[in-house]
């Protein structure tokens, strides 16, 4: 049974690389999707395609239509959602995708270390399965093929 | 990751081959669907099929039905919508298009010169995209891919 | 049985008013609403709310934001739309409130002049009832409570 | 037209105070909800009811099972949510809540003061309305009514 | 609890009366609704409305548009429906009418005299319940305050 | 594109295998499927699998509910549904399906012959499409791969 | 805000009633709805209204269906769902309201005596909140009108 | 045209493997999925991916989380549902997939011994077919392709 996998969360480091490599490494029948993770690609793209905006204010809006459009398209593709929270930054996109795939009925991972507990607390509880590594998240995805 | 993209809007010039050759050019992985372009078929579809009506009320009708058959037929196999606005005639198909894609939650591109930004502010507003031409929709598309 | 009506359409004649008399004189158990029909507000009301603008393009982008989120609103609290078509103008507003509708499943009627049968032909066909004139538009809704 | 308004977001100052206020002001037919506002009490509501917990996560958990079985049947009940983030704080559950309201199609206006436009920038775009104070988010609430 | 009752099916005798006076015998708190019954104003309502049509095929989709409208309002306000099939006529709208509500989830009794039971099994079996009176339909109604 | 294509309707004739050479000639990419066309074996799959049962009221049930279960998973696969009405028979499971398709949004055809046009008119006006003979029900599908 | 709630679960006890009584006590805008708790009266009701049946599966099948659509009415019609599970009895009703209230998002709260938490996880997991006393549940309703 | 088959129910026997065996000699397009089959596994999984928990509920909580995950995963996946009740153990989780799977329109078979007849009489009923042997339940799903 294929599955497309949609990767939210924080693009500073290359975490989805380790996703796909594990995948390959334990015959998980997985397409591996997720967000445009070139962070200055993704903040430029609208007037990368638009052009020139008056201000950042309608640079930014510009950009997240954009952005909006690619992981609407590709979240409606997926049958699982794994969304990664990291130590830094306000990561709201991840808390929005993580929010939309579960209200969506996506089966929905979240992976978060363990000083993110606390603040994460509901958005953890409505999510399917939490857990703190990638690893663990690959572990679950290979259950489903046990 | 194939997907299926319904060109909805104006058959007055052949922008829907130029989507479909920059498509191809760009390797991207579209299957490109769309309504009748050719405009005298698509009125007398209704007598070309069921028969001659006593009144162009009844001819209108008729096609008509089976216009929005085809359309409800290939929209529904569609992932994404992109509607484009021409500067003549009143459109209001595509806007129908347009507007019930968005509300399929179908991810929807529209486009319309700038002349129009203002009788289209609301739709484009519903849209995901708004753009101004044909090559800045396609660079929407391969956003998706990058 | 109390039904809300959702009056999409022109805003250029005090159609409105005439539905809410007649209804009243009929006795007919109806809440109407409706878009914004003061014309200058309805355009302004982004940069009345949010502030100057720096072109037309933001004015027209903010404004829309805020009378599609009382259109969602409203749409949202009917059960029935009506939809009336003028000689004038694109109103591709109106063909957008009326594909919303439809697409929502809310029983729709339009109303549209004999002579834009043709290009209303599609639209027509998908609403649930189509006449030319409020006073039918009434009768129809009167006919639910015979 | 009787409508209820979900006040999600930051529960550090007394902004839902000032909105139910200020809406019995314009005489607006509102019915306001929220979350629970009282922080100790949203923390603790978990081992209040359930008892004591042997760690901080299972009582983070149990606290907020509560507390979103709380939001959920609330949003249920809303025609409209307003979601308010402030300068301080991740602000994930305002974020959840947002994106959870949108994603069921209830329109949401954010607020935002004007230093989170970038980090808020997708989450702002898939909401109906933005704007930078209660204030104006009321005025979108009266327009409703105009 | 107020419940909302739709009454499809055939129209040649005055079972809704009978409903009628039996709930409010039995002091059920039900708002009983269904389609036009006079038959002759079920079929001329849209040469009534819109205007002699060229054809009785044209007049019968006429009135049928505006008989579907009223249903669908109806339908879509209701808790429950109940269908009763006679032993003459082809029934076809009653058929349309109960199956239109199952597959919208609406709670739905048939009512048919044993000497339908054959044919109409497949209808029979997707209906939550099936009685052979009146009256049983009543007491499956009361049942529901019991 | 591939479409899967439900036939509802009468099993008296051929006309299945009609629809199936006829798509095959004009290269129409379509998977064919449809009801149990063996009237008896429909009749008796209950007992068949089950096992005899008390009465005939008990037999019915039983095969209808095996006959429901085959209908549904195959309409769920379906893209499009046509359901052809015979001038014999009651014919309420063609009804009851094409009821059950529309509801379910698939686009639905229906072929009847001009004797019951009336019986069947708010069907018909429900239906995207009526047509008199299994000819032009294909020119309509052939008319999506235009 | 008036809340609606559907007491699923086992009718060995006056549980029920120990809810309504402590929600007047509480000041609890609640309307209280629950299944027939006459457990002779659940049993015979299929025979009771449609009269006797040749053995005790079609007996059985008579009641369920009876009693299906009083859940059903009932269900659709509360904002949330309490299911109370005892030591004894196999209470299936229990576990299929109670997972068809999850899945229809009717928030749903488990009452559950310790020595069933392993056999319940699954369905406690996909509950909002489990608890393990009546009082426990009132004070989760209580919450959402602090 | 290839179904997927979800088998749920009670894991104390090879009664999936018989499926699986009989579709490949009846020749049936089936691609068939199910749970953990594992006890152990599926008690344990949760400590053995999110490491040890305090207490034996949260071991079950961690365990479930991950379980549920997997079902949701191929539930969605599932063209049809098996659920199949055996005389021992209490079986919620059966209970729990089957009544699932029937608020999410999944087509579904219950098979039960006839001991069951009674407790599972409303879930039975609920649900498309119920038999009482993993022969009929084959029997029924090889009626789809004859």
């Amino acid at each position: 049974m294929d599955l497309t996998v949609y990767l939210a969360g924080q693009i500073h480091d290359d975490w989805r690389e380790t996703v796909k490599t594990k995948a390959r490494e334990k015959n998980l029948a997985l397409t591996i999707v997720g967000p445009q993770t070139n962070h200055e690609r993704s903040d430029n793209v609208g007037e990368d395609i638009i052009g020139k905006q008056p201000a950042s204010v309608h640079k930014d809006d510009a950009a997240s239509s954009i952005n909006n459009f690619r992981t609407q398209v590709l979240l409606q593709k997926s049958d699982i959602v794994i969304a990664l929270f990291g130590e830094k930054y306000k990561q709201w996109n991840t808390a929005m995708d993580a929010s939309t795939a579960i209200t969506m009925n996506k089966p929905t991972i979240i992976i978060r270390p363990e000083s993110l507990v606390h603040p994460l607390k509901e958005l953890s509880n409505k999510a399917d399965v939490t857990v703190e590594t990638v690893d663990q998240a690959l572990e679950v995805l290979q259950y489903i093929y046990e």
